[in-house]
């Protein structure tokens, strides 16, 4: 299978423009048999057009039977292996709370727990405590001072924090101190890589002045740390497919994956009209946009069959804002399924349409998941999306005489 | 996925023979929003029983939004990984023009260029001289002598032409001459491996006496070099798949690639008779026998719709003459996609039908592009099909017990 460096040799100049249009957990279920999908149940008729003039199919992220997280299903459309291209949860949790990662940042996920008197751990989330609790902690441990490094440690939500230790030296290789269960002590601080000794000796010092500085914070006495992992360096996807991106989106951690690659990211106010008018005011300065919408995703993870619908349909009434643009290219897919029936990511594959006045027409005329079995597009692997993206917009060469 | 030697592997004897029918540049696209491709425009009722009688499907040559070369298009076809097994620009070339490539010969493409008095280049193509002027200027740099290796100049078509060094010790690691754009000189001849140092001493004299040779000889007054590289050393066809095999193509790109897997070849007459009697001659001495024909392709580059479809008339005129030797699998493709609409090579997918009686009959009752989408053979690689049609001539054991 191609990889970035083959499609990046193949590029060649064009002025033409990609819009990519992800509706976060799109692919669905039925909720009773022979029953439609949340997008099959949906009326989107500005959908439906594009599908009938372009193609239609089906992607798989990461590899068949395989629930992506937000991280890897994104990666995958943004034309990465996820399997090769994986994301340190530290870094992830940064990219969630908007906090720019600088090349020597260390970043862990941390847990508040409650220990007793042994220090075994007897509640791995601290009874989930509060966010503003959990914000109050945070700053008492922003007060412990380590040698040579910054320290950062930032709310997240409930029990979880993000902590970043900056300074040169910071190194990959610390284990993860959270066992992963109860009755137990969290682990001690270990390397898997030598190379990270400095770093662990200093979260040694972290962890047991925490220990110290929460002793009587019941329930959140004491804190476990896992997914240590840096910034990673990584073919960057402006260079890689020759394309000045900018990512629209809502929530920090969409914007947070596509900069991780190298996009440029914009502020975005809270409403959908927001979105749309963020990406016509930014959509003269790139050649591809990336648009996130979440709430797909939110209504399958509550189970709310119905709200999906919905929510496909409202996003269906701003489709004609995209087609305004004149895109060369135009990509409407999702990051995984998100079936409202699982209430959670699933490995289902995941409807795509992808329009260009280059397609070769299947006979769909409608967008969903039994209009794009058979289409055109095939089942096809998520990363194989932003080659034909790119093809269809006339940018790449021919491969070999 | 499988790979050569696995197929090798699982090769059990069988007095079974297989056809596979090639027409270049074979996929197509509608000309106007929801007409028929080419191949769905032409009337092929001897390819539409082979379609309803076997299975059908799509096939990705290289891999999902990359247009292929001819030289990538076929060895997919011949069941190898094309982005593994990449023919160097020379050897291409060499194939191109018939010459037999030795295991000891260098072969580069060659230009003659424009330079100025200062040795700038001013136009890489130098005017396109004419083919016949470029074999009279061949004819002058044959004359170069060089120590230890024999030298072959041979005219290509107009500016281009052919270099082979013949002797020990030619290896491959020596950079291009060519800068890809005027305003600069020709490169020197440097190396990228430093295992050519040798060859790249022969070149660099070679490339100073042709300077020479062709001062004042404007508007070609210089060349320039590119894609050195030897005759692979890669599995061949004929074992690694156990089929006494041969090419019957009418032009020597087609033959070349077929005789670099080691397959035999054929000296055909300029007819599409002689085609077809050429098939019928041979086809008693080998288990596969290879047909190409180019005219598709070339109607797609010249932007001929309508001539497309009459040929794909013409040769489906001709399937009876594959029917009647009863060959046990007949495998009727393109290499890619030439799409008239586009006038090139492009990265569609490409129709295929497997006729064979161990067929699972799909419902597809015609050869082209929609009835292929959805059919048994789905939308795979185009090295999958010379696993199925060996499959389907019997010839593969059970993988495992």
């Amino acid at each position: 299978m191609a990889d970035l460096e083959l499609i990046h040799e193949l590029l060649t100049p064009a002025q033409t423009k990609i819009a990519l249009l992800v509706l976060d957990g799109l692919g669905g279920l039925a909720v009773e048999p022979g029953g439609p999908t949340e997008l099959e149940a949906a009326e989107t008729p500005n959908l439906d057009r594009l599908a009938a003039e372009g193609i239609v199919g089906l992607h798989q992220p990461v590899s068949p039977g395989i629930a992506p997280g937000s991280g890897p299903g994104h990666i995958g459309l943004f034309g990465y292996d996820a399997i090769r291209y994986q994301i340190g949860r530290g870094v992830l949790e940064a990219l969630g709370v908007d906090f720019e990662l600088q090349a020597t940042d260390l970043a862990a996920r941390g847990n508040f727990c409650s220990v007793d008197a042994q220090g075994t751990i007897i509640d791995r989330r601290a009874g989930r405590i509060p966010t503003e609790r959990c914000a109050e902690l945070c700053a008492e441990l922003r007060q412990i001072a380590l040698p040579e490094v910054e320290l950062f440690v930032e709310p997240v939500r409930e029990h979880r924090f993000l902590l970043v230790l900056r300074g040169e030296g910071m190194a990959e290789g610390v284990a993860d101190t959270d066992p992963g269960h109860t009755g137990v002590p969290p682990l001690d601080v270990t390397v898997t890589d030598p190379v990270a000794e400095a770093a662990a000796g200093l979260v040694r010092r972290f962890v047991e002045e925490a220990r110290e500085r929460l002793a009587g914070h019941d329930p959140a006495n004491m804190i476990t740390l896992r997914g240590f992992a840096k910034k990673p360096d990584w073919p960057l996807f402006p260079e890689t497919f020759g394309l000045r991106s900018v990512a629209v989106a809502q929530y920090p951690m969409y914007r947070g994956v596509a900069k991780l690659v190298g996009m440029d990211s914009v502020e975005v106010g809270p409403s959908r009209d927001d979105l749309f008018d963020t990406l016509s005011r930014v959509w003269p300065d790139y050649d591809f946009a990336f648009v996130h919408v979440k709430d797909p995703d939110k209504a399958g993870e509550d189970g709310d069959f119905d709200r999906k619908v919905e929510v496909i349909e409202e996003v269906d009434g701003y489709v004609p804002r995209i087609v305004e643009l004149q895109p060369d290219v135009i990509l409407v897919t999702g990051d995984h399924s998100t079936p409202a029936a699982l209430r959670s990511h699933s490995w289902h594959p995941v409807p795509f349409l992808l329009w260009s006045p280059t397609c070769r027409r299947d006979e769909a005329d409608r967008f969903g998941e039994k209009w794009c079995r058979g289409g055109e597009g095939g089942l096809c692997r998520s990363e194989d999306l932003m080659p034909l993206a790119l093809a269809h917009a006339g940018r790449l060469a021919k491969f070999g005489a």
